[in-house]
């Protein structure tokens, strides 16, 4: 069995030994820097996680897991573009650093590369779990362009904003640990069930991120609480209480939201009180705890001793700050 | 043996029947629009052709061709964002009809699709016939990458334009034929033979292009002579021309070339003047000849009747205008 630091280092090997084609340096560049500005690594450590469930080798997934990494990659470096962010992991995003044109290059280049990884899983996998990569890959656009279009809409609905970030979040850790599951050796019930175990989780860890811009610690959290409120974002708070708060406060809420030269630390405080009477907090921790509880019932129906599910436990604990 | 119309007509049907996830109708919108406003569809009918060279079945290659049709489609809706180009056949393109970011990431979603479309293919050569893709389709990123850089070059030479316009344009027609080649069953020989043939007619056309641009008629070539000229672009007329010219030849060009306020039209016919007296014209022509010649020899080996060949002969024929 391999601990969470042993397979983080074997992605991190894996992403610095990847050999390009260098013929055009600056397509390149900028996919060596996105690769190593750090990240969690999170995708492919579960996928190898998994994979470690059924097999105590996990080689034959290291580049599958390498490729869902340069994928989730490829995403940033777009995203970052089309949501006009020039800061990723505390550094310059690529088309801040470079253009925009190099980015929407660097980036497809990206997909291709991932490609290539997904080629050289073995043989007796790779079909299937390319499709699994790909299907993930397409509902990854699909819950990007939700996003995008949720962001012109006056109204969302929980419905809708749940079934968002489980396509931009959710399946693509949901694919990771089937992926490595199958790789492994688990058979199509476990690897079904991890499949859940991992999209549950990725709603539960998306939750939780809405919860922590709100009420997290800025220090811990790193990044300063209330930016989605100043945003205007429509996350899973400002949702809920769209949905819940009436009279007054509604009314309040609303103009709150539609304020353009308001102190945005007087509107976050303001927005937070009203969260407050509305009892938002309390109504996200429990659904994020709805998801939490949900995957672990899952992971503990998949048919391998408990011990092994150790490290895939623990990961997934850490990822909804249940670590401490 | 099928003809050009029925193949064309093959991959139209079959690109009108794709089926899309449609949970987000605004990220296929721009995918439908890019692939139903006409285009040759030349990628995917070759390669439909060169399958056909060794086998009356064609079925097992339509799901490739058109993945390399909409692969195709993908790097034009991202090429256009890049060069800012804001017509596409005629229409606005697709980051002007829309926007930037939805032109970003409807072209992503089409790389997948693209994807999809490979994994169809049967499995005794889907993994010959993905992995040739992938190679093309990171070499059309380089040579993008090659043509966004020699934009900003001072000096290009012919062998670093020939190198760009063969992985941008050739590569990809190249593995078009090779695809369908072995899928119809033909020997390595043989689609090796192709894939050069496809290679060296991919650089005869784009060499063609160029001197197109310069001396084709605006009416039959669709768009007004001269535009590359205006756009200071390098193509191989204006790099041999700078290659081969000397004294007061070079200095006149250079200056017409570093020239910001002349009339577009004078610049045209004074550069053509200086082309001219440079013989620029012959030795472009000559060049692309001289490809044309090596891919015909390239065919006529590939050890099939040559009457299976006349398709191909024609479509390339006509590629390069020698169809009338």
């Amino acid at each position: 069995m391999y601990n969470h630091s042993e397979l983080k280092e074997v992605i991190d090997k894996a992403l610095v030994n990847l050999s390009y084609n260098t013929e055009a340096a600056r397509l390149i560049d900028p996919v060596k820097y996105i690769l190593s500005i750090g990240g969690k690594r999170l995708r492919p450590v579960m996928a190898l996680m998994a994979c470690n469930l059924f097999s105590d080798k996990i080689d034959n997934a290291i580049l599958p897991a390498t490729g869902l990494e340069i994928f989730h990659n490829f995403t940033l470096v777009h995203d970052d573009i089309m949501d006009q962010a020039s800061v990723r992991r505390g550094l310059p995003s690529v088309h801040q650093k470079w253009s925009i044109s190099q980015a929407i290059l660097s980036g497809d280049v990206m997909a291709f590369i991932a490609n290539e990884c997904f080629l050289q899983t073995p043989e007796n996998h790779l079909l299937k779990v390319f499709r699994i990569f790909n299907k993930a890959a397409i509902e990854v656009c699909i819950g990007q362009q939700l996003d995008m279009d949720y962001e012109k809409a006056k109204v969302v609905t929980q419905d809708e904003y749940l079934r968002m970030i489980e396509l931009k979040t959710a399946v693509l850790m949901a694919a990771s640990v089937r992926i490595g599951a199958l790789i492994g050796g688990g058979n199509d019930k476990d690897s079904d069930l991890l499949y859940e175990f991992g999209r549950n989780l990725g709603l539960a860890f998306q939750i939780q991120d809405d919860l922590l811009d709100i009420w997290g610690d800025a220090k811990v959290f790193g990044k300063p609480s209330g930016g989605d409120i100043v945003a205007n974002k429509k996350t899973f708070p400002l949702i809920k209480a769209l949905e819940t708060g009436s009279g007054e406060t509604l009314k309040q809420l609303k103009k709150l939201f539609a304020s353009k030269d308001l102190d945005p630390e007087i509107k976050v405080r303001e927005v937070i009180g009203l969260y407050e009477q509305l009892h938002i907090k309390e109504i996200t921790e429990a659904l994020a705890n709805d998801y939490i509880t949900l995957a672990f019932s899952l992971l503990r129906k998949v048919s391998v001793d408990e011990k092994r599910k150790k490290e895939l436990t623990s990961v997934a604990s850490s990822l909804i700050g249940r670590d401490h």
